[in-house]
């Protein structure tokens, strides 16, 4: 079935994507995330782990917490959360907990990705996971940080899937 | 090698045990958890779901928070912490990113345990986790919860081990 969210994946990246530039504005990794509802964005998020001080500020959990849970689990039925990397654990455990109906990402996370690359907890779930929407763009947001920041190539560069 | 922590672990379940109870006195489901370093508690959390309105309130989560991270990922070398039930997905994937160096808890989680049941993130990130400490202490707090709010066994019930 081609749902409104199919047909807007790219446009909503790119979304994710703007709010990957305002963590690269605020001198952070780059990440960045959007969950949608019926053809709108409800949520957004962008990694603040240095800002925040808090190492669980992962785009994905900012836009989850943005959402203001009410604590029945299922509360997220319907949302599509848009992230420019592939999932970790945590952020993949806490989307279950949410009762998230669909994720899409960009960049791949060889090392940490826990929706396809390390582990499949989100198909294991049973979520529809759509991975590589802009996913040259979510690379190169990630690279270009990496490179400025450390000068040249980083493990976590070597990482993020080069195609 | 045995060390402080090992010789202790009971007794630092039973700070996680009482962490537990303080949830259930406040209507939450009662999970605990300490995080203990060089023999001392140096943080403590209990499930607050319902009251902090936040899905990922997990003990595990509360107690990793109040540690205050500095976002340098191996702050946390040394400790351990302890949880009354096993660590999900979300909070085994947190506690890898705090750089935690072992995991003890007591009551399994079949459904959604993530370090050793339903997948073994910890053990695949080489985090030693000891299992089952005070593991009857630590079903029975959560199985009288469950009895009291649905008067009967619950899903979630079935899902907790029993031996």
């Amino acid at each position: 079935m081609t749902t409104l969210d199919d047909l807007n994946d790219e446009e909503f990246m790119q979304d994710a994507l703007d709010e990957a530039q305002k963590a690269l504005d605020e001198g952070e990794v780059p990440i960045g995330a959007v969950a949608v509802k019926e053809g709108k964005v409800v949520a957004r998020g962008h990694n603040q782990r240095r800002a925040l001080n808090d190492i669980t500020a992962h785009a994905e959990m900012q836009c989850l917490r943005e959402l203001d849970p009410d604590n029945n689990g299922l509360y997220l039925e319907g949302v599509t959360i848009y992230s420019t990397l592939e999932p970790c654990a945590m952020c993949s455990g806490a989307m279950i907990h949410y009762g998230c109906s669909r994720v899409v990402y960009g960049a791949s996370d060889l090392k940490l990705g826990a929706s396809g690359s390390r582990y499949s907890f989100l198909e294991d779930a049973c979520i529809p996971v759509i991975k590589g929407v802009l996913d040259d763009k979510c690379r190169r947001i990630l690279y270009g940080f990496f490179e400025a920041e450390l000068g040249k190539p980083s493990k976590v560069w070597e990482d993020i899937e080069l195609e």
